[in-house]
């Protein structure tokens, strides 16, 4: 593997009163896919963090397949996500794609995500290598679990070894799934690097009726959190709509998963 | 999907004693990957009785990449597995690979099992569509969903629809694992067809040390079982060696599943 | 890679007047994916052995994914194309999918085609290394290259030497084409096994616009011949039509292809 | 496929004297993986020259899996190539991997040079869709088509059309080689956005004696041009030695495929 900073032993990333990585307390972050307006993430969060939720996540920069595809709210929807941080006292995650927006995405959110897309973005991943934020660092979409700890190594060596990796599925030929839901990288992951790592069944699936049995297997091969799209009206979803889910449905998850 | 059979409504397999898809009773199937000696398999067979293993597997007839490795003992290998049933209590489960051998088996063995590589052998299907022994369907190495379904339609539609599916990984650009075990069949196969699935960690993942996590999550997403290969000496094993569990590994792994 | 029969050393296939495998003599393989009627094979075969093709096909045995969908004529259709056969003095391939029907397969036809979905089915072929007809031995549908020449080399190892390899596509996650066409195939298995080796660019695309373009770039790259879906009315074939030339179409491409 | 600029509308791309994307004029690119030094650029430069190879391909940016491997020249990297592009008159082309260089690339390179793993890096793609330089655009390692597209929209609907597309090859279960080349991405490409089709075969592959059969295929289903990395001592490159031909090897296949 050649890394010469991660190594297998065990790390926990202390944020706020949370210990991210901590044996048998997974993190809950859930949260819209993309802000939408202030009214729909601060009702999110409202009703997230009364059902217990650990992190709030929303996108304000959305990468999208087709520029003509809704782009996020940008430096809008990031003020809306802090205001609802403040409200509820919820940490906010949200992601970077572009490094010239790294300081203003610092200033909002209190982890910064890098997306599947832009995982072999070297240049992104030194940049957040030099904050002193802690990185979630999703998967690319096909990439190798080498590849992937690779990218988090770029991460660590430019300074920054506060790390949570994400599984959030790979392409293959399914034809029932959004993504193929790669749970043994959970274990590999974990034993190689010591980081925490989640998983996103939403992305990884593609399905709500799957979050539920995805989830739980996630916990049970050692994730150490799990993030999970909610939206208070999934069918009016700007992005991501079918995989998403609602308020109630997310508080039966939790508590199923308790 | 135009299944006529398999629907959505559950279905249980009574064999013996046991009742294969009955919620929250997990099936064990354990046993070495071949039979290698008479010896070999009623040493395991007794340690995996006392263990507590519902189902002793065991292969006579061995599908091989290459034709010069080792192919099984054949019909040798049956008697020696039946013997080492009789003397246990344990049902059988052998592979079937060639129809002409169907009657033999069904003599030998409690379930016949369908390997990936014969996944879309639809004459096979059908001639075990025909015997009133329970089919294993294992999923075919990159078969979709539907061809996985449709496959156990041909053992339905010709007359026998006590099937068992089993998810074994499907094939990847995975660098660390032998397959990519894709434990959301679990729950999408249950939905649409109603029978048991279980979970073969050992070839979905190739790795010793997988497997207990891996076991984990494919019951946690709700998997009516576990086929898990166990050799008494897996350094010495004929085939599969790197992902058998010895029998103490596997003592292990079913303490920790309860 | 570890065959003990199959070595670099280039082999021709004598088959009446033809030398599969000789350098810049392409074989032209055509017909209809399944023989629907007597009248439809005997048309396309006058036709295209007016157009200069050099073997006729035709299924009379289809594996399909559905129990449901059409299975073929059967022996009716082996009789068929054997009429078929002799009208013309084209010689016959077809696809032999059960080795009960081993001899009167090899009765009517000249080639026998083992599918992509019985490339791992060892019984089959043991029982055509065993017959004195050149076999064509199609890809699995994700088959590994060694896995692809280890399956020739059970034919060969059980003494019939006399196969024609066939590239049709492998699955991945391809939005535009049935399957991912891998011509890369046809240098390294020709270097490897010495065995001609011909495209099937009809199911390596999946769609017919393709079937030109990648017929040129099959030959460029050494391919030995082309094996092509030809049906006289393909908006009306009972199978593959959407990647079925018509007669028309086919004459087209046959004279770019000179 | 949604886009809204590139349609079916052919397009040729003028630069110097080359006419990029004309029927039947296939553009030469050529050049090592990495400048490693003033010597060896210049030294390759004047040899490519004199073959006839049209442009001259260098990496100045490196965009390695691990931190820890030779990440180029950089700025140094450029100065070279623009110097050996004036001894030569060769039009240089060379990757951008972050847009804080954006000017200082567009000052020294002729076209600019997006790598697989920036594909989905949209503000890159945007950058560049505001530069006045030709852009090379190569394919994700797992992209879709429409994907590949949709990134190429993303440059044209920022104002750039002159886009190559280069398929590179993609990420499968491949055991011979280091990726899968997928032709018939040429023709779905050329058809869908009018736009000239490359392949690079070296990368595609991954072997350098597949580079000669895959160029000729390339060509034959309509690639408007190879890309193919040379090396003027393969055997102690600092990166993909294994892929890169000789000069000797080059100028043979240059002759070939006249």
């Amino acid at each position: 593997m050649n890394t010469k900073i991660l190594t297998s032993e065990k790390r926990i990333i202390d944020l706020k009163d949370m210990r991210i990585g901590k044996e048998n307390l997974p993190i809950f972050i859930a949260g819209p896919c993309a802000v939408e307006s202030e009214e729909q993430i601060i009702k999110t969060a409202v009703a997230l963090k009364e059902i217990g939720v650990d992190i709030l996540r929303g996108g304000a920069f959305k990468p999208r397949t087709s520029p003509y595809d809704f782009q996020g709210l940008g430096i809008e929807g990031l003020k809306y996500l802090k205001k609802a941080g403040q409200l509820t006292g919820l940490p906010i995650i949200t992601e970077l794609i572009d490094l010239s927006y790294l300081d203003i995405v610092c200033e909002h959110a209190d982890i910064i995500q890098i997306g599947s897309r832009n995982m072999y973005n070297y240049s992104l991943l030194k940049a957040v290598g030099k904050s002193d934020k802690p990185v979630l660092l999703k998967r690319g979409m096909s990439a190798t679990i080498r590849e992937w700890i690779m990218a988090a190594e770029y991460i660590a060596s430019s300074g920054n070894e506060n790390i949570i990796m994400c599984e959030r599925g790979i392409r293959g030929f399914s034809d029932y799934t959004r993504n193929t839901l790669d749970l043994a990288a959970v274990p590999i992951v974990k034993q190689k690097t010591g980081l925490p790592v989640i998983v996103d069944p939403s992305h990884g699936t593609g399905k709500r009726e799957l979050i539920m049995p995805m989830s739980k297997a996630a916990l049970a091969c050692g994730a150490d959190g799990l993030m999970i799209e909610v939206h208070c009206n999934p069918d009016e979803a700007l992005s991501d709509g079918a995989q998403s889910l609602d308020i109630d449905q997310y508080r039966k998850l939790k508590i199923a998963l308790k």
